[in-house]
């Protein structure tokens, strides 16, 4: 496999349609084994262990339905590390997310997910707003 | 400078030291000029080039006492891209960043940050939760 942004986004829509898909399995193949790993589902604390990651994952894969889709995906790469922000949606909610992988045994594997909710139509405001959308100045 | 895990941790550190002291200058100083950047602040859409990153810093450090700290910084480093996961104060809100940098001119420079609130005293949830704490299963 080319470790390029092409390989990469490719692996990132693997990681979408594990997640779509209810497919646990297909999630656990895809996260790192011999580097750290982290994940900061939207509002939840970090998440710092394989272990705790993936039992995470269990639960929301456990779930109903996972009408989850991503779009406008943009990479980049340095060598074995890569790195993915792109647009999720889930339900009728918008987040962004910030995916990072790392080389592994020839293959990207995800060390981390971020994802937050956007806050739509709103004016963007200072980084302090607890809520993130923008105070009026 | 050595570009390992300390320096990336240095470089991160004084990242919220210009934001804390809202030093336009040392935060313009810390972002790549070559490689694209992409900035997500809390609840914002995805800012995607220099300009637009650097007007949104400007409108931020121009408000007035950046009451923002940095805590529990985990660094990766693979060759010339590195990443840290830390915990954001700003006020009394508690955040979770995932900042990002390439090398370039032998320095760490900045190519994303991604910041976001964490929920307080919450569950954690599905990742399909509106305001990220979760619905009760």
């Amino acid at each position: 496999m080319e470790l390029d942004e092409q390989t990469l986004l490719a692996t990132n829509e693997r990681f979408y349609r594990a997640f779509a898909g209810g497919d646990l399995a297909a999630m656990e193949d895809l996260w790192a084994h011999q580097t750290p790993v982290v994940c900061i589902h939207p509002g939840w604390s970090r998440l710092s262990s394989r272990e705790t990651v993936m039992t995470s994952w269990r639960r929301i894969l456990s779930g109903e339905g996972h009408d989850v889709s991503c779009g406008d995906a943009q990479a980049w790469v340095r060598g074995t590390m890569g790195m993915v922000v792109c647009r999720e949606q889930v339900g009728r909610i918008d987040l962004l997310a910030t995916n990072v992988f790392v080389v592994e045994g020839g293959r990207w594997m995800l060390i981390h997910h971020h994802a937050a909710p956007v806050m739509p139509d709103e004016e963007p405001g200072p980084e302090e707003s607890s809520s993130g959308h923008g105070l009026p100045n």
